[in-house]
């Protein structure tokens, strides 16, 4: 379990009211710091557990969001597809009803042909009436009640590897093998504190501080990570697993949108040649590149993310890139000598 | 001489306020189009042409500013150091003014030294009392009168490479041959509509449709010019131009600021081949790199381009960069089977 408490997806504000449910996630000197998730109960076969079954659950989604994506690609893997439905909303928030909501305004009539409902804030209602953080993706939606039962991103995957063996598919593959568990936990800690959330970091930063703090912090993560796939195919070797899920999703980000929306700057992506290779392997692997909507992630980014923010947030200079580049030896001369 | 207009450096909004200075800088379809120059009288030996004298005029500029930028390197490249001098505005503008300017906080109690000004709008009410334009750079000023006397940037160097020659240093090159002039003017004139203030077309744009057409136009040029350079040093051969300081200027400025700030975000500039190891030949040569402020750019298109701005301008969706990348060859497994 991670130390740091974190919900998708956030829309961070400097609103001076302080009632605002986004901008309890500013702490003063300017860090962002994710609110905690809610609805925690495991899946599983004890007393207390989710139950598993299958068609009894729907997860609902914004391909936009990196926290959703990676149950959704998890889902692909595995062979979950018939066994847990989806519903997904638009990457474009509304902007007429003056609160931060997602909306199923790409289905039919705007309405979620399963759970009827119009908006994502509805199922978090019908799971507590008193709801007061902001409504995230990914949620697990119970579909006997439609209330929201899990929306803890940090370990779904976990479950749906785990505990949910029994639907897998045939030939599916082991994303979470018991023999390296420890590592894998160990790693996917570093990955959300340092790539996963260190973007966010960086974003939603309202000190230069908090900013120059995180940028740092997610690109030694990624020299460190180009090193190490420089020697391997995947993180833990050559077979997927649950961190390579975990480190995509950021990385098909990266250069989309986060590079100029969150002024992490310092390199792109395809400027680290075996982390854009790798990156490239996975997208070019079922569930991967499949499930990865490009053109609702940039919308989302550049379009909605901060449209309820009343006051414009601190200014903040981008660090990046690198400028010593320039006094690299060009050849020119002798080229055309 | 250029049929589209323009001053360095505009700061466009989208007020409704019909009557302030910048409203009319965008056109109905969201294009921007860039205010007409007032201060246009040549430099040269004629009737009615400004006197060229030593030590009679002071050059205004913002080292941010690209158009500013081209005479300083012209200015140092043919040894003008000591025949005109030079003021320097702050990158970030004022704020607490409430209107647009530039301001010479860089100096000694926020004064320039020798026009004993704050402001470069006195410079430009000095001038004219009436002058309802924003207060641009570069900007001239005579020296007896405190006034501004030329501000067309888009043929200032031209007078200083062919009209000031007398006083160039001895072994000054030229940077504006006679024998070229045809085909330098042809170039710039290009340079100007789909470099220089096609990035502005971009980044200022306030419609989709307007940003996606000054998109295409930006990178169309520069595939263009990557192909020209890959068979000859410079533009248009072996000795720097004109034409070279035109479009080293926004080259400089393109990953630093335009690339994030004006969502011109196909390729980089450094993607480049051809064009970076060019843009890197002229930053190492004396006038270009020893001119160029990495850190007052980042400053001023991140933290004071649009400070001014009363209304949230419409939002613009980037066109890149390129993602159909992710489907080229990564040779993962090959490498590690």
């Amino acid at each position: 379990m991670s130390k740091e408490n974190e919900v998708c997806c956030v829309l961070p504000t400097n609103q001076k009211n302080e009632t605002s449910p986004v901008s309890k996630e500013i702490a003063k000197d300017g860090r962002f710091v994710r609110q905690t998730n809610q609805f925690t109960t495991p899946f599983g076969e004890e007393e207390g557990s989710l139950p598993i079954e299958k068609n009894r659950y729907r997860l609902i989604w914004a391909p936009v969001c990196p926290w959703a994506h990676r149950q959704v690609i998890v889902r692909k893997i595995l062979g979950l597809e018939e066994v847990i439905s989806l519903g997904t909303l638009d990457p474009l928030r509304p902007t007429d009803i003056g609160k931060i909501d997602w909306a199923f305004t790409l289905d039919e009539g705007n309405i979620d042909p399963v759970l009827k409902v119009q908006y994502l804030s509805e199922l978090y209602k019908n799971a507590d009436p008193e709801y007061s953080g902001r409504p995230t993706v990914p949620a697990v939606i119970d579909l006997q009640t439609k209330k929201v039962v899990q929306n803890d991103y940090h370990n779904l995957t976990y479950y749906w590897e785990r505990e949910w063996k029994k639907f897998h598919k045939k030939d599916a593959p082991d994303l979470f093998p018991v023999e390296k568990e420890k590592e894998i936990r160990e790693l996917n800690e570093i990955i959300f504190h340092e790539i996963n959330n260190g973007v966010y970091k960086a974003g939603f930063a309202q000190s230069q501080e908090a900013y120059e703090a995180a940028y740092e912090l997610v690109f030694n993560r990624l020299d460190w990570l180009e090193e190490r796939l420089s020697k391997q195919r995947f993180l833990h070797g050559d077979k997927i697993t649950d961190s390579d899920v975990r480190l995509y999703v950021t990385l098909a980000r990266f250069d989309t949108a986060y590079y100029a929306a969150f002024n992490v700057n310092k390199k792109r992506l395809i400027d680290y040649p075996n982390l854009w290779g790798y990156a490239r392997d996975l997208y070019q692997t079922d569930g991967f590149g499949n499930t990865t909507d490009f053109d609702g992630i940039k919308k989302h980014y550049f379009l909605s993310l901060h449209i309820l923010e009343k006051e414009s947030k601190p200014k903040i200079l981008p660090k990046g890139p690198d400028l010593s580049i320039w006094k690299t030896p060009h050849n020119r001369a002798t080229q055309f000598a």
